[in-house]
């Protein structure tokens, strides 16, 4: 299939098909003991989502032809440390949420000591998918350790989990705009900064001038991915979404609308999908996926 | 120093005591945000425990001479992945305990949402720990890819988190010596393998003989852990044990007291012992501190 020339929309569709097998085959069988966790983890993770992330870590793959395998096992490990983290958030200690895609979480269909160990293990299924990859790959393990070594920064307290731990201190208080992009950049931005980074590198090692470049897109589009979360939250309903709307209010937690106002949320999302696109200048035509992801995100409806 | 000159119990409050030192470096400064999940993971792993999974690498680093460094982060990365488990395991969801190493777990000393963020940024931190260590030693990165793969395998459903889920489905139900063992194996026995690999890695790359006896050492020593570990749930106090004694039998677990009674459980560790020491005698001398830690295994009174 000629991928370069598809619709957008089309090259969403193909990504997504090849990550559901991808994801399919690198996640333990059901069958295998513990058959339970590995249902689970499986229910977790499968049918479900934009696959936002690996889209991105495809389409900065683009930008250097990385190779197809290394991408493929770079946006299913994005995908299961982001699965997870969906897993635990929902759970009762956390924002107690029963709906997730439009499907019951793991800790309603399952049990909550199940959803606990779905999330643990497909934390360590993330780094195996990713160094069974790196050896079997064969070529620069440098730039290999490299890949390692940003997932497992973006997932820990100064990334994903530090955002976590920001956000939960931050319920019921009035935060400021900087300490709520702050919280949103770990949170949200850097396994989204790491997708766009594990593209890339599945390719090549970075020059500063690209890797600069591509933290840019990375940040804008993080941010822009944040804000419309946000609007869409306080405008779109709960089937629309496949979760709980209105839930953010809800809990009183500080958002973009809540700060700044609907319409000014609407016109800081464009604004940073323009940054977004001037960022990608340097890489020209090669980085169109990147730019159409940054034109999703702002553009979605859920 | 003259390390290898120590009698074992120096050695062994030696590594304890450079391992204190390696870990508080390797975590998160508590004055880092976000603070309290910082402060709550060196809560978690600072100033407990008998760093038995450190003691097992360092052991095995003896016998092919490792870099101290590499040895330093792969115990540290081991032992991170052995606290968030013991966090994790310790919430209400799971075993619903209040003290451990005779401290209020941290679901008690902090919160539930708390301890979960902190065993999930555990163990992304022992990921981060290895793979910078891998890049920063600048030796063999196949070897050091290895390494990764190797914990990353040893924490996840088809080793550590299988045990645990394995270790649910139990509960209440009469198990086999088999399976029991087979639980153990993946629930204790997996890290502790991954601790004897990870030393020896460090040194260099294995033949398959020396994979081999040592998977036999681990597999032995792994056991008599376990075997131990019940005889003492079955007949220690709390104050000694730093934790609830009499807990797997009052949650009506299987363990091996349940199943071989308490002379025949004994027996079998003194067995698993003798194993534990035949399978070291292709290292000779080098073993040493190998063939103490199964004596002292056997011989802990807590």
């Amino acid at each position: 299939m000629n991928v370069a020339g598809l619709a957008f929309g089309d090259w969403m569709k193909h990504i997504q098909s090849t990550m559901e097998e991808a994801l399919s085959a690198l996640l333990p069988a059901a069958a295998d003991v513990p058959e339970r966790l590995h249902d689970a983890m499986r229910y977790a993770v499968l049918d479900g989502g934009k696959r936002v992330r690996p889209l991105l870590v495809f389409a900065a793959g683009d930008l250097f032809d990385a190779d197809a395998d290394l991408l493929a096992r770079a946006a299913a490990a994005v995908e299961m440390i982001h699965a997870y983290s969906l897993v635990h958030d929902d759970m009762p200690c956390m924002d107690d949420d029963a709906l997730r895609r439009g499907k019951p979480t793991v800790h309603v269909k399952y049990d909550e000591a199940t959803a606990l160990l779905v999330g643990d293990a497909l934390q360590s299924q993330a780094f195996i998918v990713l160094s069974e990859g790196a050896v079997e790959a064969g070529a620069d393990t440098q730039r290999r350790l490299a890949m390692f070594r940003l997932l497992a920064r973006a997932s820990g307290s100064a990334g994903m989990c530090g955002g976590q731990a920001i956000d939960l201190a931050s319920v019921g208080k009035a935060l400021s705009l900087a300490d709520l992009e702050h919280m949103h950049q770990l949170k949200t931005g850097a396994l989204l900064h790491a997708s766009v980074l594990l593209g890339a590198l599945a390719g090549k090692s970075l020059t500063q001038e690209e890797n600069a470049a591509l933290d840019a897109y990375a940040a804008a589009t993080g941010l822009a991915f944040q804000v419309v979360d946000d609007v869409l939250d306080a405008t779109a309903d709960s089937v629309t979404l496949g979760k709980t709307a209105g839930k953010d209010a809800a809990d009183n937690k500080p958002t973009y609308v809540s700060i700044l106002g609907l319409e000014e949320s609407r016109t800081l999302a464009e604004t940073l999908r323009n940054d977004a696109h001037r960022a990608l200048e340097p890489f020209g035509e090669k980085a169109r996926r990147l730019r159409e992801i940054a034109d999703l995100i702002v553009q979605r409806k859920a």
